[in-house]
């Protein structure tokens, strides 16, 4: 139980710095390692901590804010390894505007030194409003 | 090593199912499990083996076979949860032709009674060719 609650809270911690747009704050969530992978919503996955880090503070330096809520998470503990799917909801201000779509993420982390760390953040855009008779196919 | 070699090859497994469209092929690869999920490219997330059967079903009845390519294979292994980052090449025929694209996938398997089973499976679209400008933000 305590392991599912630092899982979570880890979760939460993500999209905390997500919101307030934080590269610090996302350098204590994440693993620093070279097999560290992610896909933001829409770009090929970006494999090891340099690079995402990278991409953080680009998207960071292209937008004037974030809301991000979270909803439908559902935590899984192994040993040393979990993962928790959600829903992201997010609504992202820029220059000119703002843009909101929700997304489905899929994050793992694993267990180090008593911490659990992000290790794979893996976000895809949701369908709104898809007709259903062009969702029966694999693409 | 046998455990990496056997989470490799149930991953191959996976896409052979796929590949074949055999549904009983699919029922060897995953956890029967209420807790397993499901994101076909471009859907919603599929909750419970039931469900993701079914989707499965639906797909194989909408498609007249398929072509998957994997590569960019990455395996991780922990006690009893491993997972697996990788491009799907699938090229997907249907009754008046054909659609190919590139997905990417992160698989997690679960270990039970020595046989890794897929317990999640998160695909989606790989943009081709997108303007690097349109990539700079988390949406």
């Amino acid at each position: 139980m305590e392991d599912r609650k630092a899982v979570e809270a880890a979760n939460r911690t993500f999209y905390r710095a997500l919101e307030i747009c934080n590269i610090e704050a996302m350098d204590e969530v994440w693993l620093h390692d070279e097999n560290a992978k992610c896909v933001h919503p829409g770009w090929e996955m970006i494999k090891g901590w340099k690079k995402i880090r990278e991409s953080w503070s680009i998207i960071f330096r292209n937008t004037h804010g974030m809301q991000v809520q979270i909803e439908d998470v559902s935590t899984n503990i192994g040993d040393e390894v979990a993962w928790v799917t959600c829903v992201e909801n997010v609504t992202t201000f820029f220059e000119r505007g703002l843009a909101s779509t929700p997304v489905q993420a899929t994050n793992i982390f694993l267990k180090r030194d008593g911490k659990w760390l992000m290790v794979h953040h893996h976000a895809s855009p949701i369908p709104v409003n898809l007709p259903r008779q062009f969702t029966h196919t694999i693409q």
